[in-house]
């Protein structure tokens, strides 16, 4: 009896591939319940998720079976080997839980990199430009706001930090070095095969009293959390912009709105909030920052690329014992 | 006696290098006439600009004096040899006037070179991933359109076609190839110095049809007026976007709207319209397009560059007869 996989969410655009991929080595299950209890009770003997033993996942059902917590993770029977989730931050999995259990978890690292880098620097340029005012301005017919210039710079020649040089640090970092702008970057680690170019700092305060504009870079985890407060932010220069498209817990809210409030910050740049889809309406207030509604991968391409990149993980464990994209955390297990 | 230059226009960035450049070899006079009569009295003899040689200008009078039109230009004694425009386009200047009285005019062609394609960059961006209307979405606390995806593209895979690869469609092209997009470009003639990954096409139609976005930098001129129109439009791809920071008229507005309206064109980014700052109240109904109010060059940065520049070919013409971004259309006079 060929395996049975799980598709706990949306594919949208890589039901072809799902076929190609999976259709010869597994049995492909619908994630159909109506809430929590009801999928757990799934799993069960004669359920219809019984003998699962790997589970494509997204944040698209949180609504319906909320995320994927302790309790979650341990209502699974031990048939449940693999989490294939479709994403690159995977905050709404309790990793350790996975862990106790014998469950793998992998995400999309790669596939996510180049949208979500462009969102960085769209938001880079907007906030450099001062565009979010200037295209609300014309909307409302009343041509170029006065005095943005004064505001306003050229990326060419300024200092970009990045905190956290994985695959979308690195990747906003080869199109910020286009211009050229200067890249400083912050990780756990000094990256071995970054360029020249990138100029690590051991001290993260150091590299941002030379920083423009610092870009967020790392995912949401206990040690992340807050991570960007009052001290980081207030060791920018006087005029420095912020832009975050990582997660909205990364930065301490308040201590932004505050450097806001106060002037020390310029702007910010923000794809994401803590409580998404809630925007605290206090960001609405300051007229230049640049506010997406987590648009980090918003693009049928990056979409099917994270899908077939969350698929192919179940193909490698299904067919070889594992997937590629095995989370940090499981990789020394 | 030190020659006389005017300031017809304003100076917001250069003030020092005014002082720098001009103090040691001119006698620097500023604009202070009511009207257009009123300032060409001023050149008159004993008026307040008479024996002037060089005039800085820019697009900043014009309500008051109107543009450098051939009544204007004639207007000036022959004293006047050279007008120093600051900006890139001088469509605002009768250039066969000028040419017929032996003034030689210059603009500053490389200083916006990064600014302005930084600004179509953007409109890439935005137009690809559909952030206007996202952005309008969140700051009605709506959070993200729904279907987004469905429409949005990444740069990455696409192919650019650039119209006109002087300074600023060849920055474009730098800044897009950093993803990568392939890059297409159609010029007068084949560019000589352009990298090997710049495709030239001799047959402007045969290049629309592989493009998913064309990019619009040639400068306004009796030969560019209108020239986007119906025929170019539909010979992009259904669903193509253009991309215009060069000036508005270069395309045929009902053309475009009309494409907009049968879904011909995906969606456009716009920085210029034909009756600046006048809008067509049109392009405001198409939810997807992006619509900034002529905000190519407005950065400190650009703008006192921009001035230096201007500034340095007065200084060239009084120390040694020419300027350095002499008009192409007076090399060969």
């Amino acid at each position: 009896m060929a395996p049975k996989v799980l598709i706990c969410g949306s594919i949208t655009w890589a039901h072809k591939d799902v076929k190609e991929l999976l259709g010869p080595i597994a049995e492909v299950v619908h994630f159909d319940s109506v809430d929590r209890k009801d999928f757990l009770k799934g799993f069960q003997p004669g359920g219809k998720y019984e003998g699962t033993v790997a589970v494509f996942r997204d944040n698209n059902l949180t609504d319906q079976i909320g995320i994927f917590d302790k309790e979650l993770v341990d209502g699974f029977p031990s048939t449940v080997k693999w989490i294939a989730h479709n994403g690159a931050g995977y905050d709404q999995i309790d990793v350790n839980a996975c862990k106790a259990k014998g469950i793998t978890v992998s995400n999309t690292p790669g596939a996510v990199d180049d949208a979500s880098a462009t969102t960085a620097l769209y938001l880079l340029i907007s906030t450099f430009r001062n565009y979010a005012i200037s295209e609300r301005s014309l909307r409302e017919l009343k041509w170029k706001p006065d005095g943005l210039a004064k505001r306003s710079h050229d990326l060419t020649g300024h200092t970009l930090a990045i905190l956290g040089l994985g695959g979308i640090g690195m990747r906003l970092a080869e199109l910020a070095h286009a211009f050229p702008m200067r890249i400083l970057y912050y990780s756990r680690n000094k990256v071995d095969d970054a360029p020249d170019w990138c100029e690590y700092f051991e001290n993260v305060e150091e590299m941002l009293a030379q920083a423009d504009v610092l870009s967020v870079h790392v995912p949401l985890n206990p040690n992340t959390a807050g991570l960007v407060g009052e001290k980081w932010i207030r060791a920018l220069k006087k005029g420095a912009i912020i832009i975050n498209t990582a997660r909205g817990k990364v930065i301490d809210e308040d201590a932004m709105i505050r450097a806001l409030e106060d002037g020390h910050l310029a702007s910010v740049g923000l794809d994401v909030f803590p409580d998404e889809p809630e925007v605290n309406p206090k960001l609405l207030e300051f007229p230049y920052v640049t506010l997406l509604p987590h648009m980090g991968t918003e693009t049928q391409d990056t979409q099917h690329k994270m899908e077939v990149r969350a698929l192919k993980n179940i193909q490698g464990f299904l067919s070889s014992g594992s997937g590629e994209d095995v989370i940090p955390e499981m990789k020394n297990m």
